[in-house]
């Protein structure tokens, strides 16, 4: 089946054609700007392609509520712009095929657990940790909605009393996971982007700490069979065993199970070289047309 | 249908005979001692009530998975004698009809949403105060086992300056939300049984500081449509207020949503007078037959 994809980022919109097994036979990105100039762009490249349904992982907040007045919209976003966008129904209308609709974080969560190292595991979590912080949910097979979506990227944390920036950048929350642990927050930190900041250990150690009680939380509240996680940040790959290291020492034993003792295979990176998004959005275009 | 039920605790087991409309019929409660003891006394109060099904909600952990040799089972129980116990295989044998099983917290929330307030919320978190914290989750109608199931209880919190037990009792995690915040806490704390102390605003103050971090985490975690808190902890009915203001105030105004914005919706009482867990065993037993 011929599947349109669509990652609606912040920055950029990645559009791709690929099928159910995960293929993508083209892709191209373009600047995101606002509604009337970058979704006509957009759906000129899908006019053509011949696509038999499209899936879309969206920045947010999004209405993923079937039964709300305004599903398949882009909310609250901060970017004013896309406010109150109607994507969903854009697209269905200007293509005339079934439209999927999901989170960016839900859709690399799907693209991992359809195509990538978490195949088969229904009951999994992606975060992304990047200019913000974004956790995808799935449980029993289901991507987790619920009232709206989890904003687990707002949970709060223990500030550790060692650090120079021990409210975070969040205007909304003292302390919590992405106001102390995305991007920016390194950056305001420790005065260098995380990417050249490679090598000091100190940064890592902080870094580190807090991911792993978001770890906790995570294990706690949704007892998921792996955790997966991507986004920028996550490109320093030796947070990984730091992160492992603190999270037993946090679970201290307490949850006895195989799969959370086995580390290496609970905490892990992405495994679909940053292709999660646009791939999780083949398999929401194809489960639109055929779920 | 005549169901039978089993709500297995740690210190009593409630036995009773009902149906799928949650109407209880009889009801009888046998003191929780050990299997030898005990299980041929609930098999004996099943045998001859012509049931056609049995819901049992435990006591855990309990394996869930329906994949492994072990399902049915209590599994590494601090309680010993119980450890490594076939339960749900003792009854099907015993009985010859079809058991459903899932925790007790679970149990109770299932009643809750079948029969009670939260009926028709498929999104929706059971918390239970008392001697421990345990919570039961269904996402998207369905209850949430995971690699095990979750174990909320034990979610770290930040603990207040002014805490005279700033560790808490958990003999696994300092500060987490057993350890600071179920009965034996505020026993040990403050030198009396919750129940003695419920003028003393000191105690709920600091008691709703803690819970209402725990409603922040399991709205971000989980964005459920309502959060339910029973167990004997909560008979102290002047927490919700409390727990309601100090939830918004932690939120902050960040996530815009009408059910959460309705905090006195939002965050409720157990609504079936300490029934629910005996009636969601109702349902578990329905559901193991129909479903």
């Amino acid at each position: 089946m011929r599947i349109g994809a669509l990652e609606a980022g912040g920055t950029k919109m990645v559009c791709a054609i690929g099928d159910e097994s995960g293929r993508i036979k083209e892709q191209k990105s373009f600047p995101t700007i606002d509604p009337e100039t970058t979704l006509p762009e957009l759906l000129a490249y899908f006019k053509d392609k011949e696509i038999e349904a499209l899936g879309i992982a969206c920045f947010g907040p999004v209405d993923l509520d079937k039964d709300s007045s305004s599903y398949g919209y882009i909310t609250t976003t901060p970017k004013r712009a896309w406010a109150d966008t109607d994507i969903v129904g854009y697209f269905s209308r200007g293509l005339g095929v079934k439209v999927g609709f999901d989170t960016d974080v839900n859709g690399s969560l799907l693209g991992e657990v359809t195509y990538g190292q978490a195949k088969g595991l229904g009951d999994a979590v992606y975060y992304t940790i990047g200019t913000g912080v974004g956790a995808g949910v799935m449980s029993g097979g289901k991507l987790v909605h619920g009232a709206m979506h989890p904003e687990a990227g707002h949970m709060l944390l223990r500030v550790r009393e060692d650090d120079p920036l021990p409210d975070g950048v969040c205007p909304f929350h003292k302390g919590c996971l992405e106001g102390l642990a995305a991007g920016p927050a390194i950056e305001k930190r420790w005065g260098k982007k995380a990417a050249e900041l490679g090598d000091d250990i100190r940064v890592w150690d902080l870094e580190s700490y807090y991911l792993a009680q978001c770890m906790v939380t995570t294990t706690v509240m949704l007892s998921p069979k792996i955790i997966i996680l991507g986004g920028g940040v996550m490109h320093q790959k030796q947070l990984f065993p730091l992160i492992r290291e603190k999270t037993s020492e946090l679970l201290n034993g307490y949850i006895k199970n195989s799969r959370i003792d086995d580390m290496d295979h609970y905490i892990v990176p992405a495994s679909l070289n940053d292709d999660q998004g646009i791939m999780g959005c083949l398999k929401l275009g194809y489960d639109a047309a055929n779920v």
